[in-house]
């Protein structure tokens, strides 16, 4: 699984930007802390994680909790951004 | 749901502003951590998310428990901000 | 409650110091995290919510805690200023 | 207890200096989340908050729990400071 | 264990660069805070620990909960990073 | 145990690369959250508290949880260091 012989560790400022261009149609899958998560399109977005994201629905504990039209959602609570996916879980 | 085809994505600082100021009447609805929320109408706003927010009414766990005329909300708590909405939870 | 038709939304810099300005007798009521909260006098403050308070009362759960002559209160642990306010528990 | 007619609020950066300074024999009590506090010698300080003590005791809910010689305290964990004082607890 | 008489204590800048840089394959080992850890190779990061991770297990007390292709890490929430290394807890 | 009569409070820039430099053998010993401890050989740091350490010992709850080599720690988590020093725990 490990990419032996590795290569060279790019800074992350372009590559960032190209890693969230690539998303498909623009979808986003973001988890948040405490079991939350977040998936929608991601209209735009700062280099603090910041967010405009349309489409959003809502999950907790993998459970489908609400939509909403669109949001910005604050980078602060982001744990990671899953780019071009979204969750499979079963509603 | 997803916008196939996706598009550019555009960077947040004057996304942001734009969301911002097209709320309806500048109504905001913030969902902050453990189940807070707070809606009212945003009179401004820094890049950090600090707001002053008139016409505050605060919910836990999706009730309403008070109101304020006019607060301060520091943008360090925000998890998410809604423009042009409101909870419609029942009181 | 809403102001329909809104209004413009104001960069929240100047707003913020005329916002703190105004408190009645320099009043401050701020409200914490863990359903902590700080009421006293506005003494001082920085652009990052730090503030020096005087007359200071502590509250936990809506019960007086404590008193305190003066502090230096950090701006992070800061959820929401109510300006020219103060609780009024029974204590 | 509020100081009623108020007065100017004044900008942090000097006060908070000032304010520190004047900590009778530098000793100083700080505040940290989770019921943890600590009291010692103020040695130095940032704008961060980050601070050095000397003399440190340790306390948690309201008990001592501990000694050190010197620390360096992250201001990032910081509630409140106040300065010239220390915790009476009964030990 | 320790290394007796010392050394000098570098500025982090260049180290963390070079700290980074000798993955063995790029392989790194991330704890994040509420027993969560995440490995895989390491794409790119910058100076505020956000990474991009390639190949990511993710693991929650100890226990691998899942698998991605590519991830954006944010920084804000680690505790701490393990170059060239991966957990070797049983599957 | 106050240093009556105090003295000058010092900025801390000069004083913490001092603080840090003085470790005996370069041993550090790192208080996080939740009870979390880290002790090692500094190798690096920054300004934002980020480290490099050797020879790492993990803690909870004081008692031994692990060794590493070294890691990159973040300095967003911690809440105190202590300088040429370690944890004296029976293991």
């Amino acid at each position: 699984m490990a990419r032996e012989g590795g290569g060279n560790i790019l800074p992350l400022s372009n590559c960032k930007v190209e890693f969230l261009d690539k998303c498909d149609g623009n979808k986003v899958w973001i988890i948040l802390q405490d079991n939350k998560e977040i998936s929608g399109n991601l209209r735009a977005h700062d280099e603090n994680f910041n967010m405009i994201i349309d489409n959003v629905r809502e999950f907790e504990n993998q459970k489908n909790v609400g939509q909403r039209e669109s949001i910005l959602l604050s980078g602060q609570k982001i744990l990671m951004v899953i780019p071009g996916s979204e969750p499979n879980y079963s509603e």
